[in-house]
């Protein structure tokens, strides 16, 4: 049994999509394949900015793939939109199963480790009145996931050995990072996706966190 | 004037979605789609590696990619199927302006930098018939664009320093991991693609090698 559950924040506790209804009320008819392209220029920025040795913040990344996935659909982004937008990423909707799957893991160290700057992830899990013993940003070493060291962020500011570590994600690149580094690795597969082909396998795959 | 023109090679010179045709003929009305999952996948998987530290082969991330987007898709692939479309990899149609492009740069140093390991892209040079003073593979790295290091391998191989380089890639994110470790960058734009935002801008952007 882990003596500590870390949680992924984005698309795990927090529905990235749930900026989807804002985006349909801007464009409508659009909603859906911005909110889908903002997110995947989102993360692969994430990726780049990492192997350039360019790191900027989430924040930002956000915005520039907010610009990018606009600019690519033919939308246009006013600055009020664009604020309106990047607003919603301060007040996502948390998945139905959270609340009760954490009240659930309590007597356990409870952490999220994100890819989210402190700008970013603070006021989201103020808002959202969640209860972590820490709240890990991988801005601490600017790079982003499944950078090893990102792992390595939570052992040491935990002081919980990678072996007695639950991670949890719904992001399977992001479990399989982790499982890479040695944590035992629980994907919420909750769209039934295939596994990603990265060398390694979840120890658990899950229909959402209430099955945890 | 650059001294030396270092090409990408997947999606620059050589059109990867030339797959497409034989995806669909297994897949009716399903090629486009495949073609497209199976390059996205491919590209996700080098990047999402890279920071793992857990590099493959071109070659094992290409056949990773494909299985990850059939079974997405819910398409059924089997070990012929799977050959088949590995085997177009080998031979992927070049665009047609590539070899009147390279003609007129007689007289420079012309390169390949590609992710390519060398099972894939010396045979799929060798069959172009098209001639360059090297071909350059991450694989003698072990990470893959846009690290910095490749873009540096070119530097240490050709012997031309980086600012002497023309650096010609489709691929944006390329382009500008490439403008970032100092070359001088020509992005080719042949789908009238926004910018991509990694703090860097291309040198010029062209509708083809044509403009070059």
């Amino acid at each position: 049994m882990p003596s500590a559950f870390i949680f992924d924040a984005y698309g795990t506790l927090f529905d990235v999509h749930s900026v989807q209804q804002r985006c349909e009320g801007f464009w409508p008819g659009k909603g859906l394949q911005l909110s889908q392209h903002w997110r995947a220029k989102q993360l692969e920025y994430t990726w780049q900015r990492s192997l350039m040795r360019r790191y900027a913040p989430f924040s930002q990344v956000t915005r520039e793939a907010l610009a990018y996935a606009c600019e690519a659909l033919g939308l246009a982004l006013d600055a009020s939109r664009n604020d309106a937008l990047m607003a919603q990423y301060l007040r996502l909707e948390l998945f139905a199963d959270v609340r009760e799957s954490l009240a659930q893991r309590k007597g356990h160290k409870l952490a999220i480790l994100t890819n989210g700057s402190p700008d970013m992830i603070d006021p989201l899990v103020a808002q959202s009145g969640l209860f972590f013993d820490a709240v890990l940003s991988v801005d601490a070493l600017r790079v982003y996931k499944p950078s090893p060291e990102v792992y390595q962020l939570a052992v040491d500011r935990l002081g919980v050995p990678a072996s007695q570590v639950g991670f949890v994600s719904s992001n399977c690149w992001d479990a399989l990072g982790a499982k890479s580094f040695g944590f035992e690795v629980n994907w919420i597969n909750r769209t039934g996706a295939p596994v990603d082909r990265l060398g390694f396998k979840p120890d658990r795959i899950l229909k959402g966190l209430f099955e945890l």
